[in-house]
This record gives structure tokens, sequence and C-alpha cells, in this order.
């Protein structure tokens, strides 16, 4: 079956590598839009995001993890975070975040971007807390690092559908 | 911004109501499909799936959830676990799992169906593994109502992109 959105589920890839061409603050906007179009339970929208560019702050960020030329070849990247003050139920939340993100990666490939999901950078999310100067109560899903790809050769697999299918009643 | 993946983003909405007309076992492939192209961690792939049509099992899973007239009017239903021998950290999994029933809201909107995200089942896991003959090690992360919807006349809401975004750094 063919669909715009079915395309855009089957040929999203993680994108590591930027052209130099910045990522307008639109753009940026429209991929947090589309991030809190997920659905959350109780409708909570528990989300948050830091949307960083400045070189300083992301020259500090790539010393949290080893994804460092990631996150310096990155145009811009986007901090993706839970209030856990809106929080309600541990496990729909954290799902309710990768909700969240993957709606922005679908809203990246649409807007002809590309993105990659830095989890890594989790083992130090206090020391990401306190660049971002943000308070303890926020807590850190995920980074992505966003830019114009400089190509789309990423090749990725998946298992069959039916490893993955337990049964059918 | 118009496209049409930010559009499916925007405009699906959870759909409770469906008519008596079946879903076809090729579609249903396909939204299992779309889940499985979600992103994970490692690319570890922990989700599995069950589908369910028949009509006792319904009746057996709509005891376990307030939501029973959901269930019962369903024509499918989507059992979306992890596989905990899969798993390879709590957070990112659960979140995988949220990008894996994202991809698959999106792919039910995509096809022309309709289908509502149920999470309140979680708390009577344990029996609906028990009535779908699942081993303990299958976690159930959601079960996924599927359907043709009556009408598209439900409403959502979010709150205005300022109030998530924390800081522009």
């Amino acid at each position: 079956m063919t669909h715009p959105v079915l395309e855009a589920i089957y040929e999203r890839r993680s994108i590591r590598e930027f052209t130099d061409a910045e990522v307008s603050p639109a753009y940026l906007r429209e991929i947090i839009k589309a991030g809190i179009w997920a659905p959350s339970g109780l409708n909570n929208q528990p989300w948050r995001f830091v949307i960083i560019t400045d070189q300083t702050k992301k020259q500090q960020l790539s010393e949290t993890t080893h994804y460092d030329h990631i996150v310096l070849g990155a145009k811009a990247l986007i901090a993706v975070y839970l209030d856990t003050d809106a929080m309600y139920d541990e496990v729909k939340d954290h799902q309710s975040a990768g909700s969240c993100i993957e709606n922005m990666l679908l809203a990246v490939h649409a807007l002809g971007l590309g993105a990659v999901w830095l989890g890594q950078i989790l083992k130090k999310k206090d020391q990401v807390n306190s660049i971002l100067e943000l308070e303890a109560k926020y807590d850190l899903m995920a980074v992505l690092a966003i830019g114009h790809p400089v190509h789309r050769n990423q090749k990725s697999s998946r298992k069959e559908i039916d490893e993955f299918l337990l049964k059918t009643i």
C-alpha cells in the first residue's frame, strides 16, 4: 500500500551528518507542534522542549555524550523533556514521550530535514539540565539532533512482520 | 505548513465508535508494519503484537476495562507488547513502544480507519495475558481498538506551543 504517511514511516532514517545550511526557526516550531499533537494519557500533555542553536551550549552538550560529533555537527538540537509535575503514570508518560518524538521525527522528514534521536545522553541528564539551566523537575527524555542531510543513503532493516506477530485470534 | 504527514499528525483523532464494516487482514498487517518501522534503542525492536477479532476473546477482554463498549464495538483489536527478553532499558523501551503505537495510529488514519489507544486496561494486564494465553515475559503496553469510524467530528485540543517551549538558546 502506498500513502505519503506510510512512505514517511518506512523511509525515515536516522540522519547523523548535516550540511552547513541553517534550520529555520519556523521549521523548528513546526517540529515541536507535531510533537505536541501526540496523544497523552488523560491528555496531560507532559512534554516540554528546549531549542538549542547556540555554539557554546552545543559545545558543552557535546561533552556529555559519546556522540559529540553529531551534537556539534547538527545545526539545531531539540531537547525533549517531561515535566514531572504534569506526569500521572510513569510507563504511559514515557510512552507518550516516545509518541511525541516519533511525530517530531516524521515532521523532520516531511520538512525535508534529517534528525537522529539521541538517547545515550540520558546517562548525563543531570549535567544536561545544568547546562540548560533547568530545574530538576524536568526529566530529559531525548535530544534530537537536526539539520539538512548530507545524503539519504542510510540503510535500515527490520525483522519480518511474522516474527513480531505473536498470534492472530 | 501543509504536508500529508503533518496533516495526518494534526487531524488524527481518537475514534471510539465504529461501523459494522470489517477491517481487512491486509490493513491490520500494514498497521503492524508501520509500528515496527518505529525507531528503537540499539535497533532492538522489542515490540510484539496480537491481533484479536474473535468475538469470545473480545468479550473476555472487554471485562478487563471500563471501556468495555469500545472493546466490544471495535472490529479488531491489536494488543501491543514488549518482549522483556528483548528489552535493554526500561525508559527507552517504553518510549519506543510509544513511537511504535504512534506510527500505528498514523497508519490507521492514513488507511481511512479509526482507532483509540486504550491504556486503562494495563491495570489488568495479567488477566489480559491469561485471556490471550501469553507468557509473563510479554508485557502489555496498550490495546488499540480499530474499525471504520462512524464519523470524524471528534474535537481535540492542545495548549499553545509557547507553553511547552521552555527556552530557545
